[in-house]
């Protein structure tokens, strides 16, 4: 028997129609429904309401009902049979600009059924959310950024239900997780407003749409759960990643990072929430170095220095020759290189300490990070000074987000208990190579908790959770976004944090320990 | 400039975006229409959302915005720039079982723009309601009951426009008063347990659904208001009607009646209301007696005769020569045949005393009422004792549903300060007549107030009237719905006011004196 206690079907008992209890069709299951679900009101929709009279006659007064609660007004999406065995399916979406992702989910018993994933066929337009705005202001844009994310959808969620002997018709229930403008593309809205100042979204709680309106093709009553965004910079998917993380139900203070070209931050505990958004460059994504590259096979994902051989060793995905280097690669080079000595605090390669592997070339300083005998391609993967200024730049960015968050707020690194880091991203990133480069804070490292795909789990978990729907609630009300002000104060410490770790060597006694 | 006090449309500006206020969009808009109609919440369909951006900006963020309450829950559902000159229109229909009504409104100024009529196209299934509640239950039945009605509504609403000069497109917003089975043969809904023990209709508040949903193509963003019914024999159309008469705001008690071949009756003030329905038989419309026909030309609407010549002037509607008889002749007739003395008080034919007109045929004692000379038909017009003794039966049954429910509650019929009689039909009863023959109670004439197509009224008053929105909703609330139960009280009651007026003459003291 499915746990019913906290999901959103629910199977339930009608008293039978008697001379003495003659209230409609609907008056009678609204009743039971108000009384399983502890609901005020139910919606139901016409075409719901249709089936009642003859179905609920032929089962008895007995049915297993899907319900959702939007914002406190409940609906009916769906009615079976107690004893119809096909089940009522979810597909929670992690709406990436990148990457897309989808988790089949039986809403009866909570189970994960399958997960699958896809490019965002948008890129074809941008791989740039910044492309697909300005792209969507020309004559026919959006209708086409709409088509192509709402097709991407409409082929996976068919493909993740084939191959789970699962049929699309089933599916009664989407939440959809992601950025502000992502979302705005995927619901047929103007985007131009959220990077324009003064920034506005066209709408901040989009609720519970009918899939049809999307021209989303699965169960013609089914119903998307859109997450609320903050604002045009603080989207639904960190909602969900909060949710996720748990970090609005402790009593301890905690934060929660999304690293990635715009770098997203919560701090906060059960009691307030405090979030911001500020951009850190893509080279913490290694998108933009000449070797940079996203995750996959031969792409350089570790990296060791021996401080006093200075021999590299290099771990490549899957141990194939080497063809470039990802972010946490990038972090973890630039960590291991400041270690050895062969960059210098203010992160410029050291020449006459590592003369084998640095060399100067058209004016800038390079250094070899794998030779032609362990290269993929048969030439040296080589690294200049500018992607590294780069990157260094980037974890300036991220540290001065955080100063300013907690300075803001009022409290020290020191008062947060948990670090969560959220994103693919992030869950490549080892924190005491983030640390070493002034990154993050100096926090224990057991302090750092990696998220995987937090807004995926978010997305998930409000499938499975009726008291997730209250969280949301709960995180979107509580949430107090702070603008960041890139003014004086910010531009400070943004050019002390430019340092390896720091020029405050006190801010990363650890790392200080080591050199 | 339309009076926008209490209307469903205001001109709303809103303060312009800055960084200082950014919100979304929809919260800018929301948060304006919140504070114009005094709302808690505001939904926005998608498709609505979806026209946002552009137009706020292109209109200056001033714009005129037509809302609907939907039971406590407000929409949004159309949105115009102020300078458009185009009304948002409203449609009223009061969906009867034989005729349908629809009136045109400007909802903007509140101005009655046009009225058309058509009959019921579902009488091409069978005239009679419980005909088509059984042809809907076979395949295909209410399918295509569905359709005739959905069909004849939708050109009518666009001839009602076009002839008005205007646009069904420009259509956002209507409403719908029937009785529970029409209404649910309007929504598709399966009728079939309207009329099977125990009485249970599907849904009792449909409230607002998209005309989109019901096929109705006027604005596609518009919206359908279809008034509650209470119960399978209280219907929407009475709720309406009780909206126009005003009978649940004032200090006195009223009664609404109307009469038909159910008899629908409502008893209250502004603290309580009490319903009740019985059938009173098809003979007060005059529809089953062998020369009874519905209101036409040379039908017989007005009957006197000469107490001491015993002369019939006989009225026919547009003077044509007479070829039937319709309810409100009937019930004069009658009258007039007891104060001549041609009927005695158990409702019989008197021989002796209109040896002319009274005659014998196939065991029948049988009337003439138009002879040769002054018919259509150049036969004579004459009705039968059957005939005489089915509205008396009519009339018996209509006074001890109104004995019945001032009986319940606890008052007399002279704490009644006022009488309404709703309905085409009750608009031409002569209240004198009514009460000759004891159909009515013995009241004050002009304590009777005819209202007329007051279903159409309310429905109507409704798109002029935010204020009348609450009063919907205070009339389904506080109203409680009498079971008539055919008891032996019942049965004594009924058998005593089968006499002429009754049996208990202290009931009609105005008529004892005539007589």
């Amino acid at each position: 028997m499915p746990d019913e206690s906290n999901g959103w079907t629910r199977t339930i008992d009608l008293p039978k129609p008697s001379l003495d209890d003659n209230r409609a069709d609907a008056d009678r299951l609204k009743a039971a429904l108000k009384s399983a679900f502890n609901a005020e009101t139910i919606d139901i929709d016409l075409s719901v309401l249709k089936k009642l009279p003859t179905r609920l006659r032929q089962w008895g007064y007995r049915a297993r009902c899907l319900c959702f609660n939007d914002y406190g007004r409940w609906r009916l999406i769906g009615i079976k049979t107690p004893t119809d065995d096909t089940p009522f399916l979810g597909i929670a979406v992690d709406l990436g600009t990148t990457r897309v992702v989808l988790r089949l989910i039986n809403l009866d018993t909570g189970e994960e059924m399958a997960e699958q994933a896809f490019d965002n066929p948008q890129i074809e337009v941008g791989p740039d959310i910044l492309e697909r705005i300005h792209y969507a202001d020309k004559e026919g844009g959006l209708k086409k950024l709409n088509r192509l994310i709402i097709d991407g959808l409409q082929t996976h969620i068919e493909r993740i239900c084939r191959d789970a002997g699962a049929d699309a018709g089933d599916v009664y229930l989407m939440t959809v997780a992601g950025n502000t403008s992502m979302v705005h593309l995927f619901m047929g809205l103007a985007p131009g407003g959220i990077i324009r100042e003064p920034y506005i979204p066209v709408v901040n709680r989009p609720g519970l749409i009918p899939a049809a309106s999307l021209n989303i093709d699965i169960h013609k009553d089914a119903r998307v759960f859109v997450f609320p965004n903050v604002g045009s910079y603080f989207g639904g998917d960190l909602i969900s990643g909060i949710l996720y993380s748990g970090l609005h139900e402790s009593d301890k203070i905690s934060m929660l990072v999304d690293v990635g070209t715009n770098a997203e931050v919560v701090l906060g505990n059960r009691d307030w929430l405090v979030a911001c958004a500020g951009a850190a460059g893509p080279a913490l994504e290694g998108g933009v170095s000449e070797i940079g590259m996203t995750a996959a096979p031969g792409v350089i994902d570790q990296v060791r220095i021996d401080p006093k051989t200075r021999y590299f060793d290099i771990h490549t995905i899957e141990n194939q020759p080497a063809k470039g280097i990802c972010g946490s690669g990038m972090i973890d080079l630039v960590a291991q290189l400041f270690l050895a000595g062969m960059l210098d605090i203010r992160g410029r390669l050291v020449t006459d300490a590592a003369s084998e592997r640095v060399y100067e070339s058209n004016d800038e300083r390079r250094l070899v990070v794998a030779d032609e005998t362990t290269s993929a391609t048969g030439e040296a993967l080589t690294i200049g000074q500018a992607d590294l200024d780069s990157l260094i730049r980037s974890k300036a960015a991220m540290y001065t987000i955080l100063e300013t968050i907690t300075g803001y707020v009022g409290v020290t690194f020191k008062d947060i208990a948990r670090f969560y880091v959220a994103g693919t991203f992030g869950s490549f990133i080892r924190p005491r190579s983030a640390i070493t480069i002034g990154m993050i804070p100096d926090l224990p490292e057991d302090t750092y908790q990696s998220l995987g795909n937090s807004s995926l789990g978010g997305a998930g978990r409000l499938l499975s959770s009726r008291a997730a729907m209250d969280e949301v609630e709960r995180i979107y009300q509580n949430i107090t976004y702070l603008e960041l002000n890139v003014n004086q104060e910010f531009m400070n410490r943004f050019s002390a944090a430019k340092f390896l770790p720091h020029t405050e060597a006190a801010h990363f006694p650890s790392v200080h320990q080591v050199c």
